[in-house]
């Protein structure tokens, strides 16, 4: 069980949409900052590229993310179990079966986050230049 | 000053894409997992929201962000020049004036951003409605 650091914060956005129909990154007491925050993790971007091809199992994703510790992997479960964006599904077989699965608000999150990846990987190797050359140059 | 972490990272990206083209966010071992942990930080979301409307000063910069602390602002605008994503000129004015701007690849990364930001101020309601549901429930 966890408790809600700030009570109040969805009545607060809700109270917001009325008069704007959405949140506002720009206001800094606006909760989409704190959502932000969790879609920008970078294994949140992963688990959900991967479960977007069916449910798996923790090793299963383990396996597929490579080097993330157990602990970091199932902390990001969780945290996306409480945003609503995966289930868990414990299955009573021997040894016991644990299945994760996205929900349809996880579903949805695979266009904009996608949309983050196809840009990543296309364009890493001029970062990665950019990086090595500002390093080496004057300071 | 900054020494890079991994020296070859660009070398090593750059052998990967001779095979693949593009980057793989599924090798551990591919720099384009860096890049998302850059491009996932919350600020930089915003500065690269905010800079699309044009060059900004830092006290500008820090008024639109709200609540930000000017060492944690001064560290994100640094890796974004490193990255090649914005530009920081001085101008020789009394007091002098710097101002900071989006690069070419900064204003590419507006789209993938874009729909970032779009998501989240959609959904931010239903995702702290979930948290508070989950927070509530039972263990």
């Amino acid at each position: 069980m966890v408790t809600i650091a700030q009570p109040g914060l969805a009545e607060r956005l809700r109270a917001g949409q009325r008069q704007d129909e959405r949140g506002n990154l720009f206001d800094a007491d606006c909760p989409t900052r704190l959502i932000l925050d969790r879609i920008g993790d970078k294994w949140t971007v992963l688990l959900v590229i991967l479960l977007s091809e069916g449910p798996m199992r923790f090793t299963e994703l383990r396996t597929h993310l490579g080097r993330v510790a157990p602990k970091v992997l199932t902390q990001s479960l969780r945290r996306m179990e409480r945003d609503g964006l995966v289930t868990r599904e414990v299955f009573a077989e021997v040894p016991p079966r644990v299945e994760y699965e996205l929900t349809e608000l996880g579903r949805d999150l695979l266009a904009p986050i996608d949309a983050v990846r196809l840009w990543a990987e296309e364009h890493a190797a001029r970062i990665v230049a950019n990086r090595e050359r500002h390093d080496s140059g004057p300071a």
